[in-house]
């Protein structure tokens, strides 16, 4: 029996060194110093207005992925979508914040089972800080739980899960559960290695040899709005490095939905998801993908690759 | 003590006998034979789109009175306005249901508290049927009882109740724990008379002086709607009789959002609502309610002048 459990314990340990020492490009089957990066859109299930300018950036445009926050408002639409098109890379933006000012949503589960979760009015909290001084991290771990579950009832087969707004990344037991959500249902987590230094801790300690860290983020700040998107993606673009980069956008039309969801709050707001979408559906954007010999991937790829291997 | 209750109760019967006896002009103060409207605007926290336009078409249009969906998606921004505007006429549209296909939303009571109300996705059922099979009268009161209460920490006065799709009118004994609600908050509640024959009561029975029966319902069917409204809704008023007539629209914008709620539902869908709002915003209708001497009267009136007499 311990002679059993020994050599398992090493098939364990020798399957995480010989994983961790392959690249991510040679474990999906790309060259071996390939530019990997997935076009990803977040906040699916937000607004109609979200729903209806991702689906046709990922139909016509670049976006290669997105996630789908399953307590919103128009989650079903999008899972709707998701069961009739089941080739697309869906995953879950796993939720633990409601941020707008006039435009609310609470927790999938019952809120006297996640208490820290839950304000004074019943929504989810406004601020990532907020939930990390009330809830504990098994609180947020049955809600993300339950999100999981909710979007497999609702005929989503997730092909990944990242976190709205961070928040479940940025604090280590919040992380640890979060990962401990991925392992249990198979889905492959969205783990940047930027985030070693912050929570003090190598990633490759807390990982199994199934996971995928992310080599690098590419995601524009309020001044890279102002300065203009066009550039900044363009130029993020050609200096990709080698490995798996995540590229983080939010593509929704700048319409009256969003721009009364999004009020008061320019910086993510509904000028800028316009813009968005207006890069990444454009030809410029496949134009420069192309030119610079960029593979755009998909989670499922990975899921179904290493994940689920 | 047996006197004292036999005075109270000749005190009681004599006020019904009394405040039945004159009519509702009379009691709100107008001429015996005037002919008296509500202009309802229903649904007010569905969508963005029905709060901005119901906004615009009581600051600027006809409409006199509207009232809002307390588990509704956009019911903060829409409590948030009745809070600065708290001369705005605004009720609470009494909400057993969520009908559209893919925007959805549940009670505020906490669901293991109402599984009468809540269908396997966690929402509140899409017909009136559903809710009457499984609910209990008690949980729709329930349910109720906690819009009302979940109104007032959100800052709403509500001037009056009223009964989305009518599911707590057309049971009576639905109809008798919403009369309660009513009567526990001092707030008027809309009854119908043309409601006594199908539900076999005569309504001077189960009300009390303080409450006030609408004589006539003026709303759309989808044959009028495929009429064209302005014709239906001028000689609607043209013919207004004397008494209150509660006049029933739906104001929003047929804009993307709206069309994205209604979809698959062109009956009090987008288009329809948009018709509504041109309507009950045009110099045609303030016209007509002027040469017909037809008074516009609010629920704040009724509220005010007979049940916080």
């Amino acid at each position: 029996m311990k002679i059993g459990i020994a050599i398992l314990s090493l098939c364990f340990y020798s399957s995480i060194a010989w994983s961790q020492a392959k690249s991510i490009q040679e474990r999906l089957g790309y060259p071996k110093d390939a530019k990997l990066v997935i076009i990803h859109a977040d906040d699916l299930g937000v607004s109609h207005s979200e729903n209806a300018a991702s689906i046709t950036a990922m139909e016509k445009g670049s976006v290669s992925s997105a996630s789908i926050m399953v307590p919103c408002p128009w989650f079903p639409e999008i899972a709707a979508y998701a069961q009739s098109n089941p080739k697309a890379d869906l995953g879950l933006h796993l939720t633990l914040t409601s941020e707008w000012k006039y435009y609310k949503w609470g927790p999938v589960t019952a809120k006297e089972k996640v208490p820290g979760l839950v304000n004074k009015n019943g929504f989810l909290y406004s601020a990532v800080d907020s939930v990390y001084m009330t809830a504990s991290a098994a609180e947020a771990e049955e809600e993300m739980r339950n999100q999981v579950i909710r979007a497999k009832q609702f005929g989503i087969d997730p092909t990944h899960l990242d976190a709205h707004m961070g928040t479940a990344l940025y604090r280590l037991d919040y992380l640890r559960s979060y990962l401990k959500i991925g392992h249990e249902f198979k889905i492959p987590v969205f783990i940047p290695r930027q985030l070693e230094i912050p929570l003090k801790v190598k990633f490759d300690t807390i990982v199994s040899g199934n996971d995928v860290i992310v080599d690098y983020i590419l995601s524009a700040s309020p001044q890279d709005f102002k300065d203009g998107f066009p550039n900044f993606y363009t130029n993020g673009l050609k200096n990709l490095k080698p490995g798996l980069t995540y590229l983080i956008i939010h593509t929704a039309y700048d319409d009256e939905e969003m721009r009364a969801v999004t009020i008061d709050h320019p910086d993510w707001g509904a000028a800028w998801r316009q813009e968005d979408f207006n890069y990444f559906s454009s030809a410029e954007c496949k134009k420069v993908l192309k030119e610079n010999n960029i593979y755009v991937i998909t989670w499922k790829e990975i899921r179904d690759k290493i994940t689920r291997k």
